[in-house]
């Protein structure tokens, strides 16, 4: 039997299964028993379709691809939650498998979709939506499952590694580590889905439902970027025995699920201090296996390639075989979600503020009247005229706390100079 | 439906599974559907089973679990190659699904098992024999499969990793390091098949069999172990920007595959590097994937537990389910084994010699007869009376050569005064 594949979206991933296809097809049929046919293209860019020789399979309207009688399972690389959301919903409608790498999808409309797959008896299989081509949905659906998980925290975002890396071990500044990112072609022109950790919090929330079986949506995840950070940030950090990591976060606690993304000092000595460039790392802490970490490229067209292709080949398996009780949704609890107000934590934070007398005294008073106790304080030296930095880092203290003093910091008349720069500290 | 289970073997993992199914029972079954009940609990400790609660079912004779046909699901756990080899097997002749830990069987009658097992069309699951609790070969046999692996390589020894990192961080001597690990009940009071490398070369085997689609037994890893490293050979390796490692290596390559377990080089800057203690990692490399690694604990109740389970859960969800076909041997090619005569790296060798005029010529004059080019030779100060440590660093030479140089150099009359340490650098 064939299991017949009908592809939306030639771009960079596309492409990449195209050539594992071209490469593996004959080791698929025989270590595997699969033997995979690509029945329907559909792109925006016929000539790749033609390049790789689906011209005569080349469609440019998704809708003949999941409507097609003879495509078994439809694989979706045009991401976003618009056309891909129809595609993949009438694709499931149709009776179709599906194989998708979109994590803005599944972390908005996870729950639609399992209910489509469920109600019509087919697989949806998403690996390559979380950390390019390390295996971490897979694991956590299967081997991990005797455990109760207590936390999952990844390098989730390669564009954003790449940066604080660059920023980090060359000093190079925000604004030059993002043009050369772009150069580079890891970060888009508009690159606010990576700096402002949305793509980071779709990936947390998808790895939190698995790993506490308890949906958690975008819009659930407290997402902060890595905009303010300066190389100044970075230094002080080094200096204190961390490094900055923008990390995703998701943590279970007694009063439900904590998730979030922000700049996170991680101390120098942890695993993932190590984790430089546009690698990625996953980090799952369970109560039998202990601390486990799963590492790789979280990017590009190879690996977002192997974690789609190996769903295809795990899915059509499962149709060449006859399997009909695959692992759908597991998220059979209903966690509440933790608000970031009550996080408890240590931090960081440096205020661009005045050089003048009195500040100090002024944002030190703020911390005592909000009750914010302070470990330690430390005043640079100017780095623009009229401007000091000031960086405090607290003793474990409450977010809603912090808030209030930075927002009573920027009310004052003439004080805060720019954004100031918040990372929480993990010890 | 209930999935009924026959435990045999009740130590440190079989503890750790009981431990999980008290704590977790509840929840297998609202997020998996899974219901699991021990009906039959073997083992040479009867008050063991007893404190789980499992009197009743208690019997000391492996045969009444693997013949009872109440038992869906036999747990083998008492590890060797006699009587767990007979287990297993009539486990599976009597049509029961076997979940394993036991690297040695699977590594010497991996074949028989998996012959029997599809015979009587039931399946075997084996992730926690290598790695503890590190999901490595699910993610072989299934995330991972749309990749050419070319490299599978770990640290999979616990017990010698520990001894490492305390001679390397504490400057202890192999001596106080396996007297350490004994006394925390790391290593036993035989350490050989820790110490000389075989446990860690049952665990290629079963790596390399899965990565490379082939076959690979204990018998075709050559294995050297730790005994003869030294601090000196740590504080060298570090010197040279490198640190110590008893890696576990398959590499497919031109001419087969090359399976083996030594000590090794490892860059300071190499993700592996930073593995320390009884901590494992397993570093996979593939065509499409890239670098990848999964770390996590390698040892421990809790850890392989976790695997152990996991293998339980997904094996009962396939037979609740009425999964009949589910993955089972992968080795549909046949590579050949290289033999490792023919191996091209490069050498450190360390050779404690005789302090006299003359034995830095001899042995110069040996690796030149040989053809072997040395990168740099260093010979180090008095460690005992009449003693010096003579280090060579090669370029890349030839096994085979580096044997003949080190055979020759041990048959001069008075030279050698014990056995020198050779590690292969990997780069």
């Amino acid at each position: 039997m064939t299991v017949r594949l009908g592809l939306i979206g030639t771009g960079t991933v596309g492409g990449g299964c195209l050539d594992i296809l071209r490469n593996h097809k004959d080791e698929f049929r025989r270590h595997y028993g699969v033997d995979l046919e690509v029945v329907r293209v559909c792109s925006r860019e016929p000539e790749v379709a033609r390049s790789f020789g689906f011209a005569d399979v080349f469609t440019s309207d998704y809708r003949e691809v999941v409507t097609d009688p003879n495509v078994d399972l439809v694989i979706e690389l045009i991401g976003g939650t618009t056309v891909a959301h129809d595609a993949v919903c009438e694709a499931l409608r149709n009776g179709k498998a599906v194989v998708t790498a979109n994590k803005a999808l599944m972390a908005t409309a996870g729950e639609e979709v399992f209910s489509l797959a469920e109600e019509h008896g087919v697989e949806v299989a998403f690996e390559a939506s979380v950390g390019g081509g390390i295996p971490i949905i897979d694991p956590l659906k299967h081997s991990l499952i005797a455990n109760r998980i207590s936390k999952v925290m990844g390098i989730v975002n390669g564009t954003t590694n790449y940066m604080l890396t660059r920023m980090d071990e060359e000093g190079a500044s925000y604004e030059e580590a993002l043009a050369d990112a772009q150069a580079r072609g890891f970060a888009e022109a508009d690159p606010s889905a990576d700096v402002d950790g949305l793509d980071a919090a779709a990936k947390i929330a998808i790895l939190s439902s698995i790993a506490f079986n308890s949906r958690v949506n975008l819009s659930d995840v407290h997402a902060e970027g890595i905009r303010n950070i300066t190389t100044t940030d970075l230094q002080t950090a080094r200096d204190m025995g961390y490094c900055v990591k923008l990390m995703a976060i998701g943590h279970r606690t007694d009063d439900g699920v904590d998730v979030r993304v922000h700049p996170t000092m991680i101390p120098l000595s942890h695993q993932m201090a190590k984790v430089n460039g546009v690698y990625n790392a996953i980090y799952v802490v369970g109560d039998a296996v202990g601390e486990t970490m799963f590492f790789g490229e979280g990017a590009g067209a190879g690996p977002a390639a192997s974690a789609v292709m190996g769903d295809v080949l795990e899915v059509a398996r499962h149709i060449e075989t006859g399997v009909t009780s695959f692992v759908g949704c597991t998220c059979t609890d209903s966690l509440p979600i933790v608000p970031m107000d009550d996080l408890e934590t240590k931090y960081y934070i440096r205020f661009p503020v005045a050089d003048r007398p009195g500040v100090l005294a002024s944002m030190a008073g703020i911390f005592a009247d909000f009750g914010v106790s302070i470990y330690s304080v430390v005043q640079r030296g100017q780095k623009e005229a009229g401007t000091v930095e000031v960086v405090y880092v607290t003793h474990v203290a409450r977010e809603r706390d912090i808030r209030a003093v930075v927002a009573k910091i920027a009310s004052l008349d003439d004080v805060l100079h720019s954004e100031p720069s918040i990372i929480r500290v993990e010890d």
